[in-house]
């Protein structure tokens, strides 16, 4: 059921140059607490400290990702596509908005470090006892449900999941533009009239029509890109390894019964996993910044040095691996044991890929996280099928293994580090 | 005195593509705490609420404003203007890296509530026991106090000055093109790479050639434009007016022996006005925002609502006046008391030219605040002598009166309000 | 009556992204030999010598303002407003499409030239023995002569001629942007999007709600700097004296009964001013470029050197005049006929505003050419009552005189000249 | 030896903002009428009939060519590479800023009809009797010849050749950028200040450093898909074979003794293959449209179909073949033939890959033709050895099989067509 404002309303955006909202449902959805809330929860975690324009927040996003929803599922009714539902539009576009809201602060390491998931928190806060459960209910009593379960991605309209979760969905195309408007890396331009002019809804799927193939082959060029420029540049990693460790130390410290000067809710329920939606709510990267701040003063050394290097940004160097030895490794963290250095905390082997970001690969995969084309005689064949460029990509795996340490640290046992150890750190 | 690093270091910015970083003196203040803290600092406050993408820092203007002055340096010397002093370089560049050091969380605003100068804590910090301090005396004992004098504007050499603070300054021209590229709004888009190729030093002062006219008009209009559309936005004015009751009512609640169920450092020192520069520092947006977040919980519903209103964009509402009337703003301050309402909080004149912007006026200053146009003859000219557009802009004031007000609180009195007052607020 | 197309058509387009053309009508004008004509004419006329990437085609232009107009009535026909009648959209399309079909080579100088007028031919070419008036007729008898009349301003229904010319129509905001987008100059941007979303059908009018004020203003401001960056270049005027030097002086000659070695059709009927629209449609400036390669080749020496002037772009020199003072340029022109110049050809005096290009100016004109605005009370005002900034550039003349002159065939003289004339030269 | 400008000279550019000229040689080749002449000629030949904004000139681009060129050697010098030998900036310059001086109209297409070579006119023209010539020769007898050399690429120091020629040259740099920009396609994108950043003088070749592996795998990208979206487009393959058959027929004409109406200098000496140096640089696009306008109304019909064709953009439509199977093409010219089609005109088969652009290919070509990288080591990798997505792109060939046919020609006949052969055609 729609309930048009009386007037359209914009919002400037510097991707989409505006988004517009023409129903007051989202209208007063965007106005929640809990919404707002995504304000202080930025896009892209920590790579701010590598790219100082990447400061953008998962609220300009999540009105991004509406706003791609609104215009494919315009066209699809503008062209009167008979297998597009047009009853699901709603479901849909709050499904759209609100499919980051459970969203913690730098949410890849809070996750890791707390075994949280922020689906699961987006359905929580979208079925509880909420500003946003309450808006949806306007619509009925089970709209909330159809809202969590496309989210969920079991709701039984596949097409509207397919829309909002897909290789080349609303949310895709959104983070991949705007992050590149914002980190300042062009390699993120896609040419996105042209892919939703391609899209089609087709037998339950969205997919693509055959001549809008060089436009996907150029969308997932640059996402491969993206990836290697941005998501997974080594400085970044690095802040993130820094992150989960203060998380780890101090969650660490609690349960030892250390006494915190600056903790306040809902800190001491995060670090015993168990938060309720209104405290989960009161965490923001805000909160956890100024923790850092306040902790660098903290009596724990190794606290105050981890929250020292986060905050004025003395992260951790790094050198590359040629391969993954471990017993290279293990003879590492015995050295370091013997000099005095943690090889919890002063060692961190990484390799991108472990990261929760999905590389568009059609082999490993169930058909929905394939990207389809439709050609004239309306039969549908895989991309990677058809072409060459996205063939040649998808098989690529370039991640590389990495070792993270504190510089400082090492150059003060230099003189004692064997040669060959030496070597490794470029020392 | 010049220590080249052994390899040029850029950052990736969105508004000049790279900034260069090529001497291990910028390279080393970049990487200071002092430095990193504007990382937590945004440049244009409360803008946010209304641009969602105006999340930029006030990081990312220092290093543009470095940037820009270096270019017109490095052109500087590349031409060999006699006018120019080489040996001032070092200092030109530091002041305009660290002119804005010392700006405090949503700087306008708190400046206003506790009566401080971020202009004041900017040198505090370059003189005091900072590692700021530090990076700079490896140039000389004086060179902290050299960098002082060119951000107080009494450095001896007076081009130097105008450099880094002038109607177009490498401050001006960054902010301009980086809040337009930020919040998306294209009045902001400038030739640059003209202006600069257009400044010449001359005699004490940085002037613009008169082929540079156009470009120049074009900069001056770009700027109105942007003072109107950007920066007195009044849903920004909203923002800011909410900001300033809360730092007030908090003060008054300090004053008054509250207790606060959330006051970490240095807020106590804020609100006694008794701030050491280590306290200071600690000062940052993220703090704030989380104290307000934390307020939405403390007993005083004055406070807790306001920080509601703020965190969770529940701003005030405005309606434009005619004109002011004090005798009409008395009767609606007093009939706000008889209904019960508190005429110091929920009734707020603001007339947007009081703020610390400057729209260039060429007739109310001193030639310091000129914009001076050097002809073939090497004749100086202010530019609206020469400009027609220069000469309409200048003599134009826009400012409204607005009123601000909680639409809620009114509309929960309206049937009481008499209706001449009703009308002013469009109830 | 439309007749949808089987497919949406595209063009790829650098300044609107694509225009869409769903209607057969409008694809098979444009795939008329008339329509395609416009391909060998320039936009900007002579700019290219000035600006190199302004080699743009009325061709793009023509389908930019198309493109322009169609989204303009799509939103009239999306917020169904009542002062819009649906039943005219064929009309308006088709008339922003054609409306510079009759532009002639290097319009405004040929028209000056040869006393055409480029709407006339335009009128001639839809309702002749044409393609276009072919194509047009498919919709009725009467629909070519519909066309024209809105062409010719004359059209019954006075909002699709304000659709189509206005001081804010559609041919205007493409050309803006189109030309500052080849041109490379950024002072055209404008918020288009913003503008569009604006505007509102009006009691037979197109008008602007008045919180579009800002971006109108905006428009009118970058308008207001392209006519003296661009249209107006002394550069470019100088290539256009040239240019309507040798037209002159070809007709002079063939009005003499010189032989031309090139004189293909139509230029005879061109020089006697007796045009059939098929040879019309001839004209065009690769005609013209190949006419100046080959008569530089020409016995006549006068003609020979104007065209290498132009081909070769060795183009005028000028000097500005303080004022107009027609004893002096009486005595210039005396000395220069006793030096043995020829001060028809080797003088001219230019004052850009006589351009057939129009400035915005409220107060020298009706109603049809004012830009209104529409407040919440649905009354009108003129913008310049409510914008100060509109108000100070509509008053502003800023042309001035100019003497344009060959400067090698001075510099060949220059011992011989008065010394306060050579001055004014600079000589 | 230079001769730097009192004042730098700049023309505005809407790829590289602005082209800097800073000697007097480099503005006096630009004055040259042969240099002139390339504003008449279209950078992308007939691709503005697919991409009506693609009227851009070898003019600009070899602006772009020039400016590239400057920026490097600027970076070269400012960083004291002890591999650039410094004395060759101006031969370097020169040939950067003329290496396409020789282009005819149409380029391609006429050196296919009329077995000519661009870079061989583009030596004669440096070498011969012009102003090109004269303005070469101040800086020495022998300098044009070593302009020429460069050109020719058997200049002695390598290094200039491999910075003017190669597959990470000034001209393919430009071309991807500029073409993207004109058409309006976004796949050309790069980031040519980090490609420019990362280039490294060494052992007499241009090489890149490792680090900027990345930004080379993007501009490889880049082009692939400029080749496929743009170059290779089917629409201006269609046209290129329609100005090719016109060659072709105007030839035979001429060899035949028909009398042409229009046929100026020096279409007689092309046809004969008989051109001097000044006879050459008579030919632009101009002079080629006009002919073809004229040519519309020559007595051969098949000659005035073809250039209605091209002229009123009424080309040949295309069709797809599985395979090239000779015996089919032969069964269709019979058949044709049969049915008073000509099989020389109404039948072309195409394979995009003929066209003389190339793509990237390490394996088939010689080292000068190969990216090289440089590590830390100052060890040099060929890219697609370290580049998996180099390696991708490298093996890849897309090019399909067309056949290209009158539409209107075969309709005619189409119930005389064997159903077998009208399917191939889609009739």
């Amino acid at each position: 059921m729609n309930h048009p404002l009386s007037e359209e309303k914009v919002f400037k955006d510097p991707v989409h140059n505006y988004v517009h909202v023409q129903d007051d449902l989202i209208w007063s959805l965007i106005n929640t607490p809990e919404f707002q809330r995504l304000r202080r929860i930025r896009q892209l975690g920590t790579s701010y400290l590598t790219f100082h324009g990447a400061e953008h927040s998962r609220f300009s996003h999540s009105l991004g990702v509406y706003e791609i929803t609104r215009r494919i599922i315009s066209q699809f009714e503008r062209s009167s596509y008979t297998d597009w539902p047009p009853e699901e539009k709603q479901v849909a576009l709050c499904a759209a908005l609100l499919h980051d809201l459970g969203h913690g602060p730098f949410s890849h390491s809070i996750e890791e470090a707390f075994h949280m998931n922020h689906e699961d928190w987006t359905c929580k806060i979208v079925l509880g006892d909420t500003e946003v459960n309450k808006v949806l209910r306007r619509e009925g009593e089970d709209f909330p449900e159809k809202v969590a379960s496309v989210i969920r991605k079991d709701y039984d309209k596949a097409i509207v999941v397919n829309l909002v979760s897909s290789p080349l969905d609303a949310d895709r195309m959104d983070y991949l533009l705007r992050d590149a408007y914002f980190t300042g890396v062009n390699y993120g331009t896609i040419d996105i009239d042209r892919i939703l002019r391609m899209l089609r809804p087709f037998q339950g799927r969205v997919v693509v029509k055959e001549s809008g193939m060089h436009a996907v082959e150029d969308y997932l060029m640059s996402r491969y890109q993206m990836y290697w420029q941005v998501y997974f540049h080594p400085v970044t990693r690095s802040s993130e390894i820094i992150l989960r460790q203060i998380f780890r130390r101090a969650k660490e410290l609690h349960q030892e019964g250390f006494h915190f000067n600056f903790l306040p809710d809902p800190l001491p329920g995060l670090f015993n996993r168990d938060l309720t939606v209104e405290e989960y709510l009161l965490l923001d990267e805000a909160l956890v910044q100024t923790s850092f701040v306040q902790w660098r003063r903290e009596e724990d050394g190794l606290l105050a040095d981890l929250c020292s290097r986060f905050i004025d940004r003395k992260l951790y160097k790094y050198t590359e691996l040629e391969m993954l030895d471990m017993e290279i490794i293990d003879e590492i963290r015995r050295v370091f044991r013997e000099l005095g250095l943690d090889p919890n905390y002063d060692l961190e082997i990484d390799f991108p890929t472990d990261l929760p970001y999905d590389v568009f690969r059609p082999e490993d995969d169930s058909k929905k996280k394939q990207i389809l084309l439709l050609d004239r005689q309306d039969r549908l064949r895989e991309i990677s099928e058809v072409s060459d460029i996205v063939r040649s990509i998808s098989g690529i795996h370039r991640g590389k293994y990495h070792m993270y340490y504190p510089e400082d640290k090492l150059r003060a046992v230099v003189h004692m580090l064997p040669k060959d150890i030496a070597d490794l750190f470029n020392l």
